[in-house]
C-alpha cells in the first residue's frame, strides 16, 4: 500500500508544509489563519480573503457560556493536568443543535440552487426551519452579519452563497410576512462558502475558532474557577425524584 | 451563587469579547492569532508580539502524518459525519509524550531559575533527559529554532526564557561534551513564555496551532482517504498470537 | 430552574441508584450489565435479559485492530498519564460507518414495519444498501448472528424486531437472487431493540461494550506497544506529493 | 514491522476473543464484566473474582451530577447526533481530582511497602494528603467501603492492598488524632489491585463504570433534557464583569 500525503514532510535539515519550506516561507510571514487557508485550500489567500476569513473566525469564536464552554470549564475541573482534554470536551458538543447551522445554510443553499424562493417554501411547506435565520437573543439583527456582508463587499468577496443567503432572508419574509434576521453561524457558513471552502469541513472552521474561544475560557477557569461551584450547586439544588421502578 | 466571567456578554444589539464589541472592534480588524492573544492574556498584543505569536504557531501546526494525526483520520474514517470527533480524536494524543515538551520545559526553566547550570546537572544526575533539547530526525539542528531566536531578536521579544533556554544547550553540551539541538517544540514553549502566557496554559496554543494542521489533514483525507487503507493493512498484516492463557 | 433527576442521590450516610441502595441492594448483587439495564430502563432485568444482553455486549466488544482501535492506541503513545483520553479517542470514531449500523438497522426496522418486502424493495430501488445486512470478511454466515438467535429462542425473546431482521433478510435475497448474511452489528441494534432499548441510545450499548475491549488493546499496548512503531513506519512509507499550488 | 497482537482476530467462520471462540465460548456464557476481565488479564476470573469485581464496577457506576455527567448532558444538547460524543466528554473529566484517586491510593501503597506507618507520616509531614482517605459527604463513613471488604472477605480475596489501606487508616488516626474514612475511589483501587490489575490501567475500569453510569444519565436526558435549561440559567445568571484591559 502507498501511502501518500501532500500536507508535508520534513528531513534532517528542513520541514515541508504544504510544499513551502516551513521556518523560511511560513514562520514569520503568515498568520496562523492564513496557513489554516493554505492547508485546507492548498494556496495562500489573498490579503482580501485573509482579511474575511479572519472576520468569520473572529465571529465564530465566542459565544458567552455556552454549552460547550462549559463542558469544557467542567472537564478542566477534574482534569486539569490534561488541558487537551478539556478542549477536545469543548469541541465536541459543536454539533447539529448550534454549530451545524454553518454546514446547514450552506447545504440548504446549494439544494436550492437559483430557485431560492422554491426553496424556501417547500422548505417551510416541510414544516421545517430555515437554516441560518433567526437566532434567540439577536432578535432583529444580529449583529455579525451585517459585518461580515460589509467586509465581503469591501473586499469584492460577496459570491453566490452570501447573494443566495440574503435573496432566502427576502424569501421569507415574504412567504411568512415575518423578518428573522440572518444569524451569525448562516452567514458565517455562507462567506466560508464564498471563500471556497467544500461544506463537509465548514464545522472544521468554527472548531478553529472555538478552540481559541476554549482557551479564553480555561485561562479564566484557571484564575477564578467556576466548575467546580457549579456543580455543587447543581448537586445541592438537584430534585431527587424515585424512579417509577417497573418490576 | 454567582458565576461570574469577563470572557463575553451578549444582548439584542451587540456581542462583547473580552470587554471590545466584537463586530464593531475585533471583526475585520484583529486576525484569529490576535483574538487568541487578548482573551488569554486579557490585552491585544503588539505588532512585535502577534509576528512571534503567530510564528510559534505556524511552528506547531503541522508535523506530518504523527500519531495524532492518524488518530484524527481514523476517526474521521469511521465517523466522517462528526468531523469535531476526528478533531477532538487528534487533540487528545497531545500529551507528556510528545507535545509535554512545549510546557515541560518551560516548568525546568522556571524551576532552574539563574541556575541553570545546575539545574542541568542535577537533571543529569537523575538521570532525565533536559525538556526541549534533542530531536530524532533533526539531529544537528532544529529548522524551527534559529527562526524563532531569529524573530524574536528582531521584535526586541527574547526574554528569560528563551535567553535561558540557549543557557540550558550549552549547559548540556559543557557538562556531556555532546551538542544536542534546542527542539521545536522547547523553542515554542520558551517563546510563549517570554510572551507571557503561563505554564498550564502553553499546551493550550499547541492545540489551537494543531487544530489548523488537523483540517489540513481531514481535508487531504476527504480527498483521498488514507485511513480505511491503513486499517486495513494493519488488518491483514497483524500477526495474531495466541495469548498464553494462565487458567 | 428545578433540576431533577432520577438517577441517583446520596447523603451522609447511603448512596441511591435509580431507587436502590447501592452498597446493600445493588453491589455484590448485581453485574455492571445488569446496573447499565437498570438505569437505562429503570427496571432490574430478569434472568434471561440478563442472559442475552450479555451476550450482545460480549459480540460487539471486540474486532480486532480496527480503526478505532489503532486511534486509541496511537493516542495512548501521545499520552500513557491520560488514559481517559485514549479511551475517549477510541470511542469517537463509532459513528455512522461501523457502528452506526446497530441504529441504522433499527431505524430501518422501524420505518419498514410490517411491510418488509416494501422496506427491502423501495431501498433497493433507492439504490441504497439494507442496513444489517452483509460483511466484508463474514461473507457466508457472521457466527455471531445464529448465536444471538439461539439464545433469544432459548430465553423466549425474540421479539418484533429479531423477527422483522429475518424477514428483510429473507426479502433481500428473494428480490435479488442473492444471500447476504445477518451481520453482528445488525443483530445486535435488533436484539438490544428487542430488550426495550429506544434506537437514540443502542449506539451507547455498543461503547460500553468496545470500552471493554479498548480496555484490552490498552493493556496490550502497555506490555508490548505498536502504536509507536505504527506511527513510525506509516512515516517512513509516507510518499510525499507535492500540493499542485494554484496560485 | 510485525504488528502483533493477542487480542483477537477472524476468519471467514470465526471470531477469536483472547485466544477464545466469541460465539462459541463466550457468548451466552460469559458476562460483560468477566470478558473485560479475561482481556486485560487474559485468563477467565473465578467466581468469586467476578463476585468482588462486578461490585467494584458497580461501585464506581455513579456518582449523580457530577462534573463529568454535566458535561456528558451539555454535549448530548449540542450534538445529540453524535452520542459517542457525549460519552466522550463524560469520560475526559475522569482525571486527577476525582478518579484519580483510585490509582493514586495504588501507587501510594505500592511506595509505603510494609512501612505504612512511615509511609503516612512522610507524607503527612511533606504536607500532601494521603489518598484514598476522606470524602466530603461521607464525613465518617463511605457505605461503599465495608461492603467492599465484607466481599472481599466472603470470596477470600481480602489481598495487600486491601490490608494496607486498613493499616493506612489506621495510622493516620494515629498519627493524626482524626478518623478518616476510607473512600470509595480508594477501596476500588485497592480491590482491583488485589484483583490483579496494574496501575496504569486502573483508571480504565473507573471508566468502564461511568460508561454505563453515562447512558443511564443519556437516557434521562433524553425523556426529560436537562442540558439546555442548566446552560440558559447559566447564561441568565452570569455576572459580567469588564476584563481590566492592561493596554
Amino acid at each position: 500500500m502507498s501511502l501518500s500525503t501532500s500536507v508535508g514532510t520534513s528531513d534532517a535539515d528542513s520541514i515541508t508544509v504544504m510544499g513551502r519550506d516551513l521556518s523560511k516561507d511560513l514562520m514569520g510571514k503568515t498568520t496562523l489563519s492564513e496557513l489554516a487557508f493554505l492547508m485546507v485550500q492548498r494556496r495562500m489567500p489573498s490579503a482580501e480573503e485573509t482579511r474575511l476569513f479572519d472576520a468569520v473566525l473572529v465571529s465564530l469564536a465566542d459565544h458567552g457560556l455556552t454549552p460547550t464552554v462549559l463542558a469544557a470549564r467542567l472537564t478542566y475541573t477534574g482534569a486539569p493536568e490534561a488541558l487537551q482534554g478539556a478542549v477536545a470536551a469543548g469541541l465536541l458538543g459543536a454539533g447539529s443543535v448550534f454549530l451545524g447551522v454553518v454546514e446547514d445554510t450552506v447545504r440548504f443553499l446549494d439544494a436550492a440552487g437559483d430557485d431560492v424562493e422554491g426553496g424556501v417554501a417547500r422548505e417551510l411547506e416541510a414544516g421545517r426551519r430555515i437554516p441560518g435565520l433567526g437566532h434567540p437573543i439577536h432578535k432583529v439583527q444580529d449583529p455579525r452579519t451585517p459585518r461580515i456582508y460589509a467586509i465581503a463587499e469591501e473586499t469584492g468577496l460577496t459570491g453566490v452563497y452570501l447573494t443566495r443567503l440574503r435573496a432566502v432572508s427576502a424569501a421569507h419574509a415574504k412567504e411568512t410576512g415575518r423578518e428573522l434576521p440572518i444569524n451569525g453561524a448562516g452567514v458565517a457558513g455562507a462567506a466560508l462558502a464564498d471563500l471556497g471552502f467544500p461544506a463537509p469541513l465548514l464545522r472544521g472552521f468554527a472548531l478553529l475558532a472555538r478552540t481559541a474561544g476554549l482557551l479564553g475560557h480555561l485561562a479564566e477557569e484557571l484564575q477564578s474557577p467556576m466548575g467546580m461551584r457549579l456543580y455543587r450547586e447543581v448537586d445541592e439544588r438537584a430534585m431527587y425524584s424515585h424512579p417509577t421502578l417497573r418490576e
